[in-house]
């Protein structure tokens, strides 16, 4: 019973990171709309439809025109301008269901299927998406809850179907950095495991996988290229965010971040979709433990490990969790270039450190829970993988499948300047604030600028002297560096133990 | 230790509904942006200083230009092109109060007043207000958080300061229909009190007061003007939507409105508000009590008014809270000219109902509290100051001082389309759903369209005939009535009770 009406597009040069589309102020008050509000649009030609938020103007379209921002375009499919049918949609049926979240009710299936999908089609604004992750944050999910969410999920995006017996994948839990991903790939894929392994890139960190990879070999891969090099040679890591696995976790991931909200059971849910989306059979997850991290205590990692388990059984997929001490920095580096470097030093043999050590635990609990190994056994095959040689071949190989042309560390390419911190006085390291290490890269440009971050010279405990580096700070551009400089004076995220308590005389 | 550029501004002719400026994709890079993330856009010249949201474009605006929207432009002051400081800015810190908020804990006076602040001046973002606005609604606000979301939304806003004793207000909570404030402005303004009433344009009804007002003269005063005529004649209905008196709550009903939230303490806070702004000092509050009104039952209308009660005696304003009776249509009107015209013939003595004896018991409680009258003699004076014709009187010099010409209800011009609603067969009226008539009002281009609405021509417990007229829709788009007719017989707004219930043989 809707008011409909056929208008003549018109292009926008506009990215707004969500759909709008702008109509003639006179257009809106005959079709009953106001900003904010939305419509459907439908592209008569290839049967797409759209829903988009709607903006006014009074000269930028024409009356009879709808203008349509970047993404709409895209979305529905057009290259050139022509016709398509606008009408005003009322508030969709998944308002009701949010509502009845917030008031402390459980959710059916159904209903959060439905949500899911208005989220993930548009129809429901950032407003009402924001309020329903904040009552998933505030009330929780329960586990079917929890296993309705991972279904909806996975049921709105594409699947990897591999034709492989074993295909596994690693998923780490809000870490601060480190790539133990680009270490436990090629450690198993060279022992029979097939992994493709979807990473995202930095949205709160200095870099992530997909970031690091880049550096190293091009990440934006087909789902068909994807597939193609995992049957082949074993693993990929390639960026999860263009291939839509899972398009409404993404969605919803962009209202959870500005907000930093983590709700357990929707983090739970976004997780196991993608790996039901990617045809993972065994997974082994990693809870870094610590005060920088997003798991603060064993036993808050111990409640998530075991909602994991509980929901990997549904979903078939046979899962170990490990929960890792994330005290200390996984190795040295913040920022694309040095992550890439210094995992790419593991492979070689360089170096073994924390970093290296738990990539092995994590590639050996996969060899066990797919029978590579025997229980026991697994991190010991890992370590051997890692130690021969065989690891570092295979990454070259995965490098080389993706496109890239960088074999080996020393070819990575890093800054030009740098900005090394020193020490005012002696002491004793006592404590080694990585969240603010994480900014200062951050504020040096990464993860924009790849070549961007921090490189670590000391460890806790160390005994240092007066005027020795602490780090190193990273970037190309001057006036970053600086900025970078003076927040990490101010900040001073190196604190050293003071021997001396009190003068007494 | 930002990182602030000089940008020349262009302007883009887009009515966003919030504040958004466009940069250059490489100039987004260089300041490390993204899209939904914010700039602080400062003009030197001014000194303004504003917060919005960014949009990414490759073409629509050169690398050292920024684009704002048409709000932007007018938030900045800016005439012609000049040059401004874009800054990137960091989360507020109200995000963390917003957080302690979903967590369950209560905010004090000066985090209140900061998130207020922030959701003013556009520094926190759609998602981030509705993360808000969904806790309080999930968790509540005890006494002190109400009173100071009052407080902070007062500070935020202008005031009309009155130089009368007996300043008085009127609220109704969520309403159908029928237009008391257009009866009871006059009916206490013509006894020495001082009325500067400033009413909402509809959202989802089918009128606002100020929409109905608008039939007979200009509403949008300025506030000075507000004051003008109130101390002279003694009162105004005006709108109260461009005045700032409460810019945070505005905004802060936009956020609630499409979740078609009403957390009760941010209600409280957002009606005790407005009165302190305006300089209110004798307050009547009605809560329509029914099915179809926000306050379904007698139990919550009570203790909601014992929370306004709480407020408004640390606000030091003189309250009485009415519950009345809402199972019944405030008349038969809905729509803005209907609802006018009936008001009007209510003030010219043609008719007598429920809209105009709640209108008496409204002016009589503010007699009362006043001292205008005694206890126990509100109503009947203002009843004899509505038959005298006395407030008919007022409301022409009110109507005349807006600079309005339509003084009577026969002036006042309907639509010349109407479609008649008639029922299928006889019988006796059980129910008449009235929200459903107030969609059938907007269905039919009500509120943009003035003229459209509905008129009921029927009551509940009416006998009808087969055939009998029920209900007329007007409205003046054709396309829009048959939609709306459509809408009727479908939805069938109005039950017969049957008589036989079964027929046993």
């Amino acid at each position: 019973m809707n008011y409909s009406k056929k208008m003549k597009t018109k292009f926008i040069d506009i990215e707004a990171g969500s759909l709008i589309s702008i109509i003639h102020e006179k257009t809106a008050k005959e079709l009953g709309l106001f900003h904010l509000e939305r419509v459907e649009l439908f592209n008569p030609k290839n049967k797409k439809k759209i829903v988009t938020v709607i903006d006014t103007t009074d000269s930028m379209v024409k009356e009879k025109e709808i203008g349509l921002f970047k993404d709409v375009k895209k979305a529905l499919g057009l290259r050139k301008k022509t016709e398509i049918i606008v009408t005003p949609v009322s508030v969709p049926e998944s308002v009701k269901y949010i509502k009845k979240k917030m008031d402390g009710n459980s959710l059916n299936e159904k209903e959060i299927k439905k949500i899911v999908e208005d989220i993930t089609n548009n129809s429901l604004s950032q407003i009402e998406a924001s309020a329903f992750v904040s009552a998933v944050y505030i009330h929780g999910f329960d586990s079917e809850e929890t296993i309705a969410m991972t279904n909806a999920l996975v049921a709105g995006g594409k699947k990897l179907n591999l034709k492989k017996k074993f295909v596994v994948d690693k998923h780490s839990i809000g870490g601060i950095n480190g790539r133990a991903t680009m270490i436990v790939v090629p450690i198993i894929t060279s022992n029979g495991l097939f992994m493709p392994k979807t990473s995202s890139k930095s949205i709160t960190s200095a870099a992530g996988t997909a970031d690091a990879m880049e550096v190293l070999a091009p990440v934006e891969l087909s789902i068909n290229k994807i597939k193609s090099i995992t049957e082949k040679i074993g693993g990929v890591i390639a960026w999860g965010g263009g291939l839509n696995l899972a398009p409404g976790d993404d969605k919803i991931i962009t209202i959870e971040h500005p907000l930093n909200l983590d709700p357990q059971g929707q983090v739970i849910a976004s997780v196991m979709a993608k790996k039901v989306s990617v045809g993972a059979k065994f997974l082994v997850i990693d809870i870094p433990v610590g005060l920088y991290t997003k798991v603060k205590t064993k036993e808050t990692g111990e409640t998530m490990a075991k909602k994991f388990l509980e929901v990997s059984k549904k979903m078939g997929i046979k899962t170990e969790v490990l929960l890792t001490d994330a005290t200390k920095a996984n190795g040295p580096a913040f920022g694309a270039a040095l992550e890439a470097k210094y995992a790419m030093e593991i492979l070689e043999g360089k170096v073994y450190d924390n970093l290296a050590e738990k990539s092995c635990q994590l590639a050996g609990a996969l060899f066990e829970l797919t029978g590579k190994s025997k229980k026991g056994k697994g991190y010991e095959k890992a370590r051997k993988t890692l130690e021969s040689g065989k690891a570092l071949e295979k990454m070259k190989e995965i490098i080389k499948a993706q496109g890239g042309k960088t074999f080996s560390s020393e070819k990575i390419k890093l800054s030009s300047k740098k900005i090394e911190v020193k020490s005012e006085k002696k002491g004793k390291i006592e404590r080694i604030d990585l969240k603010e290490l994480k900014e200062i890269a951050r504020t040096a440009g990464a993860p924009t600028d790849k070549k961007a971050g921090l490189l670590l010279k000391v460890e806790e405990d160390d005994e240092i002297r007066k005027g020795q580096i602490l780090f190193e700070i990273h970037g190309e551009n001057s006036r970053k560096l600086e900025i970078a400089k003076e927040r990490a004076i101010q900040n001073s995220p190196i604190k050293l133990g003071e021997v001396l308590i009190e003068k007494i005389s």
